[in-house]
């Protein structure tokens, strides 16, 4: 924004009051997309007033921001991914899970003892976070509770909302990443929730055994009651690999199914606030059903789950029986943090199981996927993914005008290249509600009126 | 490269011979990546010297350009692309390939008439090519002749080594991309094909049938005469789609295999010059034999056999049975130019082929797609892909240091992430045959000698 004098303080003051001018889309249903070229988009106290051809009356003192011929479309949610392995997304992707996580984030993680470096490498994901078209996530951490403060610091400076965990493990993983027994465990994520509540706003904490192997029965039902005490969210993994998937039912005799394994817990989904699994590759019967009959969340990896060979979960099926899917860039399982590629990720493993395993689940469409990413997951963070009234005002200003092109091309066409190239530096702002969050981008634009 | 003057006149008269100074890699075999850390590469007339660990005493007069830290990897072939449908890349992704082609392909190379538009097209082509990490290509025009030397009159000013065909279709087409008749597609051909001997260097014509359902019997016999009277290379399609698979053998009852619809015009390898058929997906049995007898390179192209749906060639099974198998862009049922695209498409797709189809068919490690993109395309081309003496001097400059990251990493690392990003604002320099072809970057690096 230009400095205007005196003017700008005015403006910011009222930030959350906003009128962005540009062309509009967004997923209306899970099929169609609604596109208002050349429209105007009302942000009133942080949340969507409306999305209209003309400025109604009522708003006309607003400032208006002007993004004429930039695409505006709702912020990306991504709903897993760990920001410790931000680090060294890209290497050791011929490995699968298992062999993964010990030679590449194990040792990685445990770097996270020292504050030092932690501050740089949060730095780093915090950062690209933030220049990415992604205004909402879930993060896993490590199990350092200095280091995941310092995570959650930078991410409440960003003006990015998340939900972060502390990890827990206290069995199956390196001495240094294994918390000294269930109730130190206990102790110190309780301490570090309530540090989390107090000092954040838009920056919580979320109960986080990181699986089922590296988690013993004490501590599941020591998150448990955190869990209820406060009145948290919940994530972890499910059915991701055969390999985990066979070392579960040898650690879990007694359940029947890797997500009973969580529920006996009473950690599979809960009444008053929502919890997500990643992957899902392999959730089928009584699994799946406990998935759609628990209202939990299947955030869906396509890049994690094709680098670690691990599969391509059914979300056709999952959709038509409906369950909850959003996706997620799962680094560094998965190599990019763009939740763009994990859309087009998501067409296009849907095309090879389409292909090569059920004839009968027809691809995802490029709208379906987008509407994942946005709708999809941000109905985790309440009403979130859609330019529609009442809805947290989060949005994305893209200049595609920088992919050349000969011909003109509909809006629908500029948003499926947008998502193709999945390139941050076309992304010149980005709205949180209604508060915008990237500054020092050359934007070429200018104020209309304030 | 700083202006030193007079001296600078000197430099560029001895272009062809040079060092280049940085951490080196290439494929030394298919498994096997060789890395020189801060090493040296000697270009002496156009060709590999050697690279070694300090500058032989034979060499020491020789200019050395220094990129310090850089990566230094060999050319990217790319053996499959469609230079007229760069416009219109990442579009139309939720379709199949014969809906496709109705759809955008078709409609969109019918404006090639227009040279202003081929003009404009085919320059944002070219330009993107150029900026791109790929030193050589085959490439697929229309069948407009005035168009289709535009486009080789720009490639041959870029610097690039390429292969253009001027496509032959005279059935099964829309009226205005038909030759009027077999005769007349022969004439136009042959004078297309005596005009681009004569006017360029690095730019040769290529015979290009677009696929067997475009093509009359008629036609085919008078490319095959054009092949032989100028002893020219041939690209085409192979086994791509079911739908087309079907078509095929309904046009030709008379012979076991796709491939065999080819051969029998004597259009499907030849003794002396390559030929290349791009996709091979369905590629079994008979055909593969007669892909291997004839040694035809199989031009594989991961990205656009996904967005088509069209399936994941047997990769693995073709390498084990000694088939030629290089990368292909396939703009645009690809959606992305790069061949770094394309080697992390590769090995992505064989993970799903293996955990999904064929669980005795290994993935492709990184190591193996990177040598498909410079050694494997590269022979098509003669002595291309490597850095030992004799070999073209193709040469690719990253600047990987603008991927931060936290701990240092090793050039086998460095290359694996440059792969995954595919990000040319990377590339700060590209040499073909021994000559800088990227001017107007800003190159942090100094003439350390000359």
């Amino acid at each position: 924004m230009k400095n205007h004098g005196t003017l700008v303080i005015l403006i910011h003051m009222n930030k959350q009051n906003v009128i962005i001018h540009g062309d509009i889309c967004y997923s209306k249903t899970q099929k169609e997309l609604a596109v208002l070229e050349n429209g105007y988009l009302i942000c009133e106290n942080g949340k969507v007033a409306q999305a209209c051809p003309q400025i109604p009356e009522l708003y006309k003192s607003f400032p208006i921001e002007d993004y004429t011929g930039k695409l505006i479309i709702p912020g990306l949610i991504d709903l897993h991914t760990h920001a410790p392995q931000y680090a060294f997304r890209g290497l050791g992707m011929d490995m699968q899970l298992l062999d993964w996580l010990n030679s590449y984030t194990f040792p990685e993680e445990s770097e996270y003892i020292n504050l030092d470096y932690a501050d740089k490498a949060y730095s780093l994901f915090v950062d690209a976070l933030k220049q990415s078209a992604t205004t909402r996530a879930l993060i896993f951490a490590t199990l350092h509770t200095p280091a995941t403060l310092r995570l959650m610091e930078k991410l409440e400076s960003s003006g990015l909302v998340t939900m972060v965990g502390k990890v827990s493990m206290d069995r199956n993983c390196p001495d240094n990443l294994r918390q000294e027994s269930a109730d130190a465990a206990y102790k110190a994520t309780k301490s570090w929730i309530e540090t989390s509540l107090k000092s954040f706003k838009n920056t919580k904490p979320i109960i986080t055994p990181r699986f089922i192997p590296t988690c013993s029965d004490e501590l599941m039902q020591k998150l448990k009651l955190l869990q209820e005490s406060y009145s948290l969210a919940v994530q972890s993994h499910l059915s991701e690999n055969h390999g985990e998937i066979a070392w579960v039912k040898e650690l879990c005799p007694n359940v029947s199914t890797y997500a009973h394994a969580y529920e006996q817990f009473g950690l599979f989904g809960t009444d008053n606030v929502p919890t997500v699994m990643a992957h899902c590759v392999w959730s089928e019967g009584e699994e799946e059903q406990l998935i759609l009959d628990n209202k939990v969340y299947v955030a869906h990896c396509p890049g994690s789950n094709t680098h670690l060979s691990s599969g391509i979960a059914p979300i056709r099926r999952f959709l038509d029986r409906g369950i909850k899917v959003g996706l997620g860039s799962d680094i560094a399982g998965g190599s990019h943090l763009s939740i763009f590629k994990a859309i087009s990720d998501s067409v296009e493993v849907s095309k090879m199981y389409w292909r090569l395993v059920a004839q009968n689940s027809p691809p995802l469409s490029l709208n379906e996927a987008f509407y994942l990413a946005t709708v999809g997951g941000g109905s985790f963070f309440g009403k979130v993914g859609k330019f529609e009234p009442g809805y947290e005002f989060d949005a994305v200003i893209i200049d595609d005008s920088k992919i050349p092109t000969t011909n003109p091309l509909t809006i629908e066409e500029r948003l499926a290249r947008t998502i193709y190239y999945s390139d941050d530096s076309l992304i010149i702002q980005k709205y949180v509600n209604g508060k915008e969050i990237i500054s020092g981008k050359t934007l070429e634009r200018s104020m209309s009126s304030c």
